[in-house]
């Protein structure tokens, strides 16, 4: 059968305003880059080394063992392929898509432990063989017990001078390191975080070098329990483990010890700074503003196609079923989440771009930009997060009963991607940093100090309302200036709600708690506001062709006045808004989907997700949905036999008994 | 080991401000009722025969076979048992829990089309057959093409006068029948919705009964190609199916003429009223209602307990790690689910209650009611289960990292009781019916027509607000005028809306798509009013006692405050709200919880949902979380041995041959 395209795509795409290609260079840097990245993507997706049956037809196991073997394969063509360290991310997304794999901590936080925090003797001594996978390790930080709060981790590693040695213990059950990504299965070495503790004191979480299973026989060594922690919601591809130690004795140059150091005599030596760690968070917590981006982009991709595809009901007697994509409603759904898609990529690569000019003002000793941006950084990445849940679920209900199925794909982006709202820093806890870092700065500028930086706004606050002028509100101007008001003035109650609480008797923690609504409040005000602000100021890159800055202007107009209309409350409490301000926000999103109808798929197409990352039937670029949902279906476990098996066990002779007895 | 109760959790139950088996009576509907509950449930999770490894470690195809065993053994059971068709109910969700099974369309659906829709000889010809399980039936009638839009079928059933045989057809692919429950592998016959035609003229939707599987071998029919649709999100334990007919014959006698006929000349009779389907449907969403209700209850019962149990970070330096529950953020997180479980628990019942009446005036001819009833269920369905996803999700992401893992039971729950924002009406369609409904109902106000029942409050609208008094916020009057004020308000804006799309030159299809989201939100606002109004309602019940009097108020002004600050904009949009009154609501939501904090655990474990049912560790009665975890984990399929299988096969000669290489 030819693949033909769906006329419904088809048309689509000859209708829409402009080349899509233009907007993927805007996203991904440049049309040099693009061509890498569909260069390697098709090296990836075209390699049979890579094919398997469905993982959706795989037992939690069989999927575990697939992607094992995907990822020590992938790590070997790496290597033989000789691609560029920049480069490579394409193409390992081309192999594993959204899922996380075995590998996945190894190169993403183990290696990385051991370049920021071992000592140079500690990377002649490990690095090599870690860079080339001779061991491969993990970093065991979160406990069954504690996850975000580091310091109440109950590991300990116990210094004893006599022989120089770090003795390791899981005291109590809680201890049991739970949840590290390939501890259960795959490695034999970790980082582990435990508390320090020398002659009866203890000097708070430090990283120690682990070995934990054989090299000769992968059995895990003496004192050392470790397993799977069972399956999981979504990351069925990947062992996370647990591990309990039972004195287990390491060498004391087995501390990383490139910040704080322990002397063999026990001496402790502290690091310079406390809030080094703030600059891997910052990386960590990007990547996770760009995660949210990809998963609403593959997201809406997969359901603005179908939502071409699909045609349904009777707009108008007579008439053919309209595309669903023209109900309005529809639009509604999905039009705000393709522009957060956008607004997210955008902040991501914003914030990339500030941790590397501030990575290079750190290592000259300059850490003052740090707690402004670690701040930041934790509500960005709550923001980001919490919508891409919400957005990605909105996408699924928006295909119907099809979106249900694993066949559409957007159960698993779900089940896989959902964690970003959770890890590195529950999204809550995450906000209220932000929150405290704002109270913070906002009671320098009651001092009389001047704020610089993404808080420089709080500075002189003023809570009266700029009431009864008329506003254009698709001026993005307009909607910054609005944004940046309901964040002072959230920022300016949540002070306020917060020194009440300390008026009326309660002492700092208690106020704290009792503000703690107010202050995440406060602190997604702000986040939002940034996002907005960075996307109006991308906008005004000279060098973009006018007519994607035409229809980008559309979609950051749509996130602005969607956030408005969705938080009116925030705007209209103190008068600043006026109701008419949001009626008329109202129609202009109207009028703005309007617009951005006949470009949806051109601007999905633009995120440049090839079908063999979407692993999408209802998301196929051809169109060809239901074919191909019929032959999904065909090749599942169930229809290997036109008789299951369980007929003959169990339906034949309840059947035949009740005919029997009839 | 004793089986002793984690003492956080004891100590909650003894500061508990009331006997929650007094609201499980009221929420039940009496102790005896209770009583027939918890026996029917011990006697089905003490039964050995149902037992089972772990569902979340086996396969979908397992599970599928699992659920087919367990069923059928219910049946029997439930006939040996003797136990009242009132009661089934509590025995069979003790064996399944959330879960669908393989006969759930053959008790749900199948039969019920039959008493409803079959005339006597054909009661008479298949009712003991189907009755009593000699055949075993499904509900055929969402095809891959169509879901909601039940016009739109595809499938036919052309009459044949010269045999006086309808001849079944799947006229091309989309018109494939896909979704129905237990069609793929299980039934063996189902009730099929096609499209009349007779002399070739289309008459619309039928039901026909119709032999899919010889009853000899269970092989699919001449011209019947069957089977499973494949892997979903959830309803692992159930064999969706698909359908395709390729001239199938069958006799004129199994269309099912207890309405409409079909004369063996090829006569067609019209049924007495179109509406008469209503009362089905209303029955159908206001079960959604209850099972979103259920949801709610089921996932703040395993996220309230586990926050309970759970200690984490340091509130005040020195002291002991708080009970997650004292954040206030997670109070806000989890109380209004609370809340909302109840309330949607409450509309359920006035919703069944209200059909039960119905019904009776309907037998009697009378189906004036209908309409509204129909209009109404449809409202409350989409915002209950919409609620009730959100809420689920929230109470997972609430458990931290732990909520993500299969142990937690809440990502089984999501993926089980997601689909009834979909099924049974897609909720954005539903809410457009409520609009629809509410359009006309305005109008004829607007024509001087007095309304009643549950839009008697859009006669008389008085668009102008009530500005300038001061309002005790707590006051569920208060509140409920709010409500009311706020739905009149945004029925009457989507009404103005509608009109000026038709007076700048839109037809009605046109102008009501560009209203659409406006009628949407007009019909969430009234189906928010019914809910709020109901739960305050039911509290003026006299037979109250008032200790659970107190604590079901406290919920119910929780439930309409945090509705209000949700969407205050509503409230401040015209001024009929203040600044001042939101203000006040948020201080007054921050004392609720506060209030509320000490009878969380007794108001989940009013719910009265079984260990069994939960299915959670984290929700665990005895609170005994960390050390199941454990056990758990090691139970499940990766730690069959300490060193997988997939080690011998990929990671032992990678590592070999990385080392060779250092």
């Amino acid at each position: 059968m030819a693949a033909t395209v769906n006329p419904d795509l088809k048309k689509e795409r000859e209708n829409s305003s402009f080349d899509p290609n233009k907007i993927t260079s805007f996203l991904y840097g440049g049309p040099e880059i693009v061509k890498k990245k569909r260069e390697l993507e098709s090296l990836a997706l075209n390699d049979p080394d890579y094919q398997h049956e469905d993982l959706n037809f795989m037992s939690q196991e069989q999927q575990y063992e697939t992607f094992l073997k995907k990822t020590l394969l992938m790590v070997t063509k790496v290597r033989e392929l000789k691609i560029d360290v920049a480069d490579r991310h394409f193409y390992r997304s081309a192999v594993i898509g959204t899922n996380p794999d075995p590998l996945g901590l190894h190169v993403g936080m183990f290696l990385p432990t051991l370049y920021g925090q071992a000592s140079q003797e500690q990377k002649d001594k490990w690095l090599k063989m870690a860079e080339n996978f001779a061991i491969i390790g993990t970093y065991a930080q979160t406990e069954m017990g504690h996850g975000t709060f580091l310091r109440g981790l109950e590991t300990t590693a116990t210094y004893d001078p006599k022989t120089q040695e770090f003795i390791l213990n899981t005291p109590n059950l809680t201890a049991s390191k739970w949840w590290p990504g390939g501890l259960g299965k795959t490695s034999n070495y970790c980082v582990l975080m435990a508390q320090l503790y020398i002659h009866g004191k203890s000097y708070g979480p430090h990283p120690f070098m682990v070995q934990i299973r054989s090299l000769q026989d992968h059995k895990p060594l003496p004192g050392v329990t470790v397993g799977d922690i069972g399956p999981k919601f979504g990351y069925d591809s990947i062992d996370n483990g647990f591990l309990a130690l039972n004195n287990v004795r390491i060498p004391r140059e087995n501390m990383l010890m490139k910040h704080s150091k322990v002397a063999p005599d026990g001496t402790y030596v502290k690091p310079p700074s406390s809030k080094l760690a703030y600059g891997t968070m910052v990386f960590v917590r990007a990547t996770i503003v760009n995660d949210s981006a990809t998963a609403l982009a593959i997201a809406t991709t997969i359901a603005i196609r179908y939502s071409c595809v699909r045609r349904q009901s009777e707009m108008r007697p007579g008439h053919p079923e309209p595309q669903v994509l023209d109900y309005v409603t529809q639009q509604y759904k999905l039009f705000p989440y393709l522009a957060a898609a956008y607004a997210f990529w955008l902040t991501g690569q914003t914030m990339m771009s500030v941790y590397t000019t501030s990575s290079s003002q750190i290592s000259k000793g300059d850490i003052s930009v740090l707690p402004e941006l670690h701040a930041l950084s934790a509500g960005l990445k709550a923001l980001s997060s919490w919508v891409a849940n919400v957005g990605m679920e909105e996408c699924r209900m928006a295909c119907g009963g099809h979106g249900y199925s694993h066949a559409s794909g957007l159960p698993r982006l779900y089940a896989n991607m959902t964690p970003g709202a959770t890890y590195e820093g529950e999204n809550t806890v995450m906000m209220l940093q932000t929150a405290r870092y704002l109270m913070k700065s906002y009671n320098q500028s009651l001092q009389g100090e001047k704020l610089a930086g993404s808080v420089a706004y709080l500075s002189g606050v003023q809570p009266v309302p700029a009431a009864g002028r008329t506003r254009n509100m698709l001026d993005l101007g307009v909607l910054c200036d609005a944004y940046r008001h309901r964040a002072a003035r959230l920022v300016h109650e949540a002070a306020v709600q917060l020194r009440n609480e300390r008026q009326a008797g309660k002492d700092q923690p208690d106020a704290w708690n009792a503000a703690s609504v107010d202050l995440v409040k406060a602190a997604m005000a702000h986040s939002q506001y940034f996002v907005v602000k960075n996307f109006a100021e991308r906008l005004t890159d000279s060098t973009l062709d006018s007519s994607i800055s035409d229809v980008l202007t559309r979609l950051c107009q749509l996130h602005a006045l969607h956030g408005l209309v969705t938080n009116s409350g925030d705007f209209l409490e103190d008068g600043y808004l006026t109701g008419t301000d949001v009626r008329q926000a109202r129609r202009h999103i109207n009028a703005l989907m309007a617009k951005l109808r006949p470009d949806a798929v051109a601007l999905v197409d633009a995120f440049d997700f090839p079908d063999g990352i979407l692993n999408s039937v209802l998301g196929r670029y051809d169109g060809n949905v239901y074919e191909h949902l019929l032959e999904w279906a065909k090749a599942s476990p169930l229809n290997k036999t036109d008789v299951h098996q369980s007929y003959h066990k169990y339906l034949k002779p309840f059947l035949e008994d009740n005919r029997a007895k009839l």
